[in-house]
């Protein structure tokens, strides 16, 4: 029997019994790099074949050098575009650095919170992800070792807000489980400017598991005006697809069709993202549409 | 070591040192329902634990029961609602039968041929696949067991033409190898009306082998006024998607704006398509786009 985060015969299989039972992508691993249980959770690095270095927490795959720009761009992108002009961002999770690498390719952004409860993915991106890693010394990032709910507690208190909210998390297993609940989709909205934006990975897709996505998406329209579903397509991640829900504060935000588009500068620096495949993320199967949005048929 | 349609502890893996090297995916199975070697190729079929049952042409997932939609949909919708009025609709391959249960949900359909070459996936799909082989007794469809190529050439000397060509092969090994060349897009080419479309599994995604598919668009190019390159998801499919190719006889016809929309009779049989995903999925992430496009950046 394969097991969760086993490495076997030189192959490393992603495998979940709760979340995706049945079905388990495998790579084929040249070098274990890193391997480790870190404060909060177990911490794999290997050098694959064909994918470059891969980080794995908790056996599943966050990142792999080869596609990791999908996921990364979109989501540091579709909110960013989609605002007017973001000035303070905050990035909660995502220490492997990789959004804050898209967030500081913004000129307008001034500056970027990096809340990161694991120092320890920090250090290891920085190793062996480094092209991810690559912008923690850019002037504009600042970084936060500690728990992303209790930072946003005491945004709250300090009465501090921000532009854009960019939820990085892992899977809601482990240190990240609280990051889909209602509680905390209402301390985003506190956290926000009036017109501002958050993303969040929704940890699932509307292959594996759309009744999650449904009720995840109930529970954000409860607590900002508009909200949206839409996906990047990221090869190792399962099923090949990762669902991402986009909120804003106001009702007036047009999440779907960005308000600003990328300059030929920064495009050319914009591997996946660009202003149609911004809006070409929300359209979904009819399925899916009618079972995430309740439309009628 | 892992080899290709190995069934293993319980799993099958899906492998290829050649199209896919380093990666796989695993499905659980739950019980063998077929194995042998047709005349044409190793023909698999098993009961697995998450998506079904599954059928598997040497070695590569044709279809499972729970997301087999996808593609059958997309590719014989696109190229049907981009045509004014598709009568006369040839499927080359597909012998599951799935292809030609959504080409008749058309009304104004008249003939679905389809050319199989192996009357063994027939069978099994009638037997293990029934939904996707529900349509093979409908009036208006006919079954043609040879190669398609050779039926192409016939069809040229008889001077017969459709609106509508789907080709629906297995990769380009094996069997199918010829439908990947030139000589068959001239071939269809010459079957089709002077507004006919055609649309082919290009076997791969942007993901997995970019270049391959650059070249498949040279070479349709070559011979089509316009072609273009879209993809549907399917998590069962390598990567998670798949690409399709479609190519227009006539050089004013849109192929990602469809001419026609669904009724909605026609809606409500539909899981997958519509009309804003008909669109959205030509629209390709950056890089995709600018290699296979070659546009400037």
């Amino acid at each position: 029997m394969m097991k969760s985060s086993q490495i076997r015969d030189g192959w490393f299989t992603e495998l979940s019994e709760k979340n995706f039972p049945g079905q388990g992508l495998s790579l084929k691993v040249e070098e274990v790099l890193y391997h480790s249980k870190s404060e909060f959770q177990d911490v794999l690095v290997f050098k694959s074949s064909t994918y470059g270095n891969v980080l794995v927490l908790d056996g599943i795959i966050q990142a792999t050098e080869r596609d990791e720009f999908a996921y990364q761009e979109m989501i540091a992108h579709i909110p960013l575009y989609a605002h007017k002009k973001p000035r303070n961002v905050l990035v909660i999770g995502g220490g492997d650095g990789g959004v804050l690498r898209e967030v500081v390719k913004h000129s307008c952004v001034e500056s970027a919170t990096l809340v990161e409860i694991d120092e320890m993915v920090i250090k290891l991106a920085k190793k062996y992800l480094p092209r991810m890693a690559s912008s923690f010394d850019h002037p504009k990032i600042q970084v936060k070792l500690c728990d992303g709910f209790q930072f946003l507690r005491d945004t709250a208190l300090r009465g501090q807000r921000y532009d854009v909210i960019i939820t990085d998390s892992s899977d809601p297993e482990g240190p990240a489980e609280a990051f889909f609940q209602k509680e905390y989709f209402e301390l985003l909205h506190n956290a926000l400017n009036d017109d501002g934006i958050v993303i969040a990975q929704a940890s699932e897709n509307v292959w594996l598991n759309i009744k999650y996505i449904q009720d995840l998406m109930c529970t954000v329209r409860s607590v900002f005006p508009r909200s949206q579903y839409c996906y990047t397509t990221v090869p190792t991640y399962t099923s090949g697809q990762l669902g991402l829900v986009v909120c804003s504060k106001s009702s007036s935000t047009d999440l779907i069709y960005p308000i600003r588009k990328p300059t030929d500068e920064e495009q050319s620096k914009l591997l996946y993202y660009n202003t149609r495949i911004h809006s070409a993320s929300f359209v979904l199967p009819t399925w899916a549409k009618l079972t995430i949005d309740g439309e009628q048929k």
